[in-house]
């Protein structure tokens, strides 16, 4: 099965909601436009990244079920396929959470809240308590993640071990120096997770700069062995098809495999 | 403190135990003499690496206290530097190894039996029943491992967590395909262990062809960040000055921190 995939790499407005929403809108309603299956979106891309307090983030916070994410659902309409994005969620305990939502045209498929927060999210977010998914869809098993799980090897490892095939990564990366010549270090760790787990990556970054913090344009679409297949063209979209069921064959000689050559007795995690 | 590291990328020539041994001394003694407090060789070293049969890699292997490795230790004399390097071990249960042995000019300090085994070493090598150790010698706490079992991303993970704030690396990658302008697969592979723990990864590689087989000679010395401090010279010498202890400052903001930001209750591996 070939399965396309589009990230639609934007650059988020802090704190205007409505205005982020509408957007995003617009990006999967072009993405479905472009033959998307699966539309990936950043992390936070309705709220902005650099949220500075609980009341910044409560300002803008919403649940899985607000009735304006239909605006992302009504591009779905009559098509099976799929988008996840960052939001800034509002829990049914009153707390905040930096989350991804997985979205068909009929509603919420799933909501997974990051469960590694980087710095200044720790203020106000609160971590997820339950581990990063694996969603068995018609696209193919799908995992998702956010930003930061994925510098833990431990996260895209678990997914694999869970049978994802391609995992969906919203993020904002913070633009960070490298030599020239080099990938942003977080496109290399994107890609060498994929290869170590031999799973698809798609990672949605954003673009852009706020409140002095510049954010890389990561977005990539990644193979089983850790090549850059897609990255994003002029308008920000990042598409490539994939044969999902690929990922599975994890057989990387006759007598080694991926996740079977593992030695977890040996292992000290 | 500083502590100076020289991989050193050498050829072995596959069944000729006398001469690879010889190499290797003569890479020593060049290593120490261009400063090495840690001279770090190639998997294999001393037996090459394609052997096709029992037979073949029984006629090449070599106990870890060999009158013939005190050629390596030589050098090491009145310096207090250490050298690691691969061999093909036959234990003492009559079983082959692959082995790393690290060895000062006194003798034998450690040896670590290569745990995850690559396509044909199966057929005639036994796995190491001991998982990768971490070393506290007087250049800093030391891990050592072999090759293939830097795909695993449990094992750098499992040194760090035990303390390594440098991992050796002797290996033979084969070449793999790749796109222009990419580094190695295994080149970024090992970058990235380095960035995901923290730590300075020194591999040694090695060059030429062997039965067909072409070598990548991928040696690189990498800093906790993953950035490459340091290729091979023309003579195949990769050189590099390491405060090793800087490996240990792992915090990446003041609520952040690589190995203390984990979740493990989360993962399933």
């Amino acid at each position: 099965m070939t399965v396309r995939v589009v990230c639609a790499q934007l650059d988020p407005v802090l704190l205007d909601l409505p205005g982020n929403l509408a957007r995003a809108a617009d990006a999967v309603a072009t993405a479905v436009g472009r033959g998307a299956d699966i539309v990936v979106l950043p992390e936070l891309v309705t709220s902005g990244y650099l949220l500075d307090s609980t009341d910044e983030a409560m300002s803008v916070a919403i649940t899985p079920d607000d009735a304006r994410l239909a605006a992302w659902r009504a591009p779905l309409r009559g098509t099976g396929s799929l988008v996840v994005g960052g939001i800034c969620e509002r829990g049914e305990d009153g707390r905040l959470y930096n989350s991804a939502v997985l979205l068909d045209a009929g509603g919420v498929v799933a909501v997974y809240r990051k469960t590694h927060l980087w710095n200044r999210e720790k203020r106000f977010f609160t971590p997820g308590a339950e581990p990063a998914p694996v969603l068995d869809t018609a696209f193919g098993r799908i995992g998702i993640l956010v930003c930061y799980d994925l510098e833990f090897p431990e996260v895209p490892r678990t997914l694999a071990l869970a049978g994802a095939d391609l995992l969906l990564a919203p993020t904002n990366w913070s633009e960070l120096p490298r030599p020239a010549g080099e990938q942003p270090p977080q496109v290399l760790n994107a890609r060498m997770a994929a290869r170590a787990n031999h799973v698809f990556v798609a990672v949605c970054d954003r673009t852009g700069t706020e409140r002095g913090q510049r954010w890389t344009g990561g977005t990539a679409v990644i193979d089983p062995e850790g090549w850059v297949l897609a990255l994003p063209d002029e308008d920000g979209y990042a598409i490539a098809d994939l044969v999902v069921e690929s990922a599975r064959n994890r057989q990387t000689s006759t007598v080694n495999h991926v996740l079977g050559d593992r030695r977890p007795d040996l292992y000290r995690l």
